[in-house]
């Protein structure tokens, strides 16, 4: 029998844009030691996110770039091996920033919480009961702030940030309008999310669909994508609107930044506000959305999709592949059955 | 002996742009006679603000524009001659929406407050405890909020309402930095205003200046100009800073949009608020405000700047006048000695 290796994808090349496959390389290692305070996780799940494209970018950032020949930031979802810290004991299920790869020996601020809720799959705590859901929900709530009866728009509304902010804008009574690329993310948006109307933007010009959808004006905008859907969207704010900033996957570059129409006269005359949004500044209040998103999951009031994919050789190719759309819901790469 | 005659000034056109003095004409009527629910007051002083631009702009708006033919929209102040409403009595002094004229007949509503600050002079019932000082004061303590320490820039900094909330940053315990147009007014930003640091504008690019005097980012851009300027201090946000848009200075048209860098992934990655301001929104609070400016200009901790045209035939062209900047504080037109 021989010993477990552990296979990690490291960056490879920095990218000027997206990151693509070419920009990872696969290696294979042996199994990391935890040393004194530390935990060894092996990873089930793997998460894609649209951040991950931020991580890998020398362009001044939130976080310090993933190094060249590190493996790739990302978090996991996994379970305790051996633990050398006092907090910690085998067999318990964690998410955090684990990494791509099999196996992460990592200290405890690694750890985003433990999984607690058994009844529920894994995979989930990656993605609405992990970094997307507690990100809908504090980007709605906390810099939105909808308010019954009005209307919220969501920018890649079927994505997995978006189909949860729309559901939650929901469940506080607003009227719902969701933006996605394509007819299937579309119905999906009208069938699946409960978005009151859904507009494809592939279809041509979003301005005549949403001034139907939102004939008194756009009070919140769950902004994911920036450019031109967002400049056809401010176009459209209500008085007093707020916007918020949560992803800019429509922007190719963002160095130098890119041109587009000057915002702060029509901001001021709609006295709107844009403000910008990180999860994790939130990070001490991820158990209050953990549990409320929970209970929505349990309840049926708020469902969500998972697009996975079978196999760490997946993961290389995975970010491009989300910002292309071709995903349909949470994409997460699975390790272990 | 002959009877009063009202002279007023006119929309004679609608401009493109900024407002020029042959977009105007000066026409000579009978005294206004004020009906019931109405007061006659006769205008001592006339104010030139840069949001009359707007009044008479049919691009879309927060008010309905000036139409053509009618009497320039403008505040005022002067003395009630005659009252037919319960609430006033002739002999008080008054400031509101009189419009550039020497005697108007209005409602009650037109009114903004009876001045009873009789130990100041009727011209500051315009400027610092008129229009200004309360757009001043709520725009930046209510959406810029700064705390003591924290680094201030203000656009227009010499300017009616940048001077103030320059001073109230400071009064505050902010470090203010203000940016202003020449040699002149950055030696008033500093000799008069108070400001820790000033940057003229049009002795090069801002950059470096900007970067000297605040090393540790912007947590407030109190912005009254937009535009390049406004490009410049962007860039240098502090994480959490808070962008108060008061105005919009630098920008020739509003129709189509000028184009200019896109704000929004800057925005998510320093978690920045960029928020529009209308003093009109803090019309039941200006009581509030005036009482804090009053007490601050006796205590002679807050001091303002009036440049005053005498006469009636100056006001067409004092629009453009304060656009080119080439007002030295509060731009008047008088009336009365």
């Amino acid at each position: 029998m021989t010993a477990p290796r552990n296979r990690q994808v490291t960056l490879a090349s920095r990218p000027g844009g997206i990151p693509q496959a070419e920009h990872f390389a696969l290696r294979v290692t042996a199994l990391p030691e935890p040393r004194d305070g530390e935990i060894l996780v092996r990873n089930h799940v793997l998460s894609v996110d649209p951040a991950m494209r931020g991580w890998v970018s020398a362009v001044a950032n939130y976080s310090k770039p993933v190094g060249i020949g590190e493996v790739m930031r990302s978090f996991a979802a996994g379970e305790v091996l051996e633990s050398r810290h006092p907090g910690f004991v085998p067999g318990e299920r964690v998410s955090g920033l684990f990494g791509w790869q099999d196996y992460a020996a990592v200290p405890a601020s690694a750890v985003t919480r433990k999984v607690l809720e058994h009844d529920l799959p894994l995979s989930a705590s990656l993605g609405v009961l992990g970094l997307n859901g507690p990100t809908a929900y504090w980007a709605l709530l906390d810099i939105g702030q909808p308010k019954p009866g009005e209307t919220v728009v969501v920018s890649t509304a079927a994505g997995a940030v978006g189909s949860i902010a729309g559901q939650i804008a929901k469940l506080r009574g607003c009227r719902t309008i969701g933006i996605a690329g394509g007819p299937e993310k579309r119905r999906q948006c009208l069938e699946e999310f409960g978005y009151d109307a859904a507009i494809d933007y592939k279809a041509g010009p979003i301005e005549a669909a949403l001034t139907e959808a939102a004939p008194d004006g756009v009070d919140v905008y769950f902004d994911n994508t920036g450019g031109p859907i967002s400049d056809a969207v401010l176009r459209q704010l209500a008085v007093r609107a707020r916007v918020v900033i949560c992803g800019t996957a429509s922007l190719s570059t963002w160095d130098p930044w890119p041109q587009g129409p000057r915002m702060e006269r029509h901001l001021l005359v709609k006295r709107a506000r844009m403000q910008g949004f990180l999860i994790f500044d939130y990070a001490d209040r991820t158990e209050e959305a953990v549990a409320q998103l929970a209970s929505w999951v349990r309840a049926g009031k708020l469902v969500f999709r998972e697009d996975i994919l079978d196999g760490i050789e997946h993961a290389p190719g995975a970010i491009a592949r989300l910002y292309r759309g071709e995903n349909s819901g949470k994409l997460l790469i699975r390790l272990v059955e």
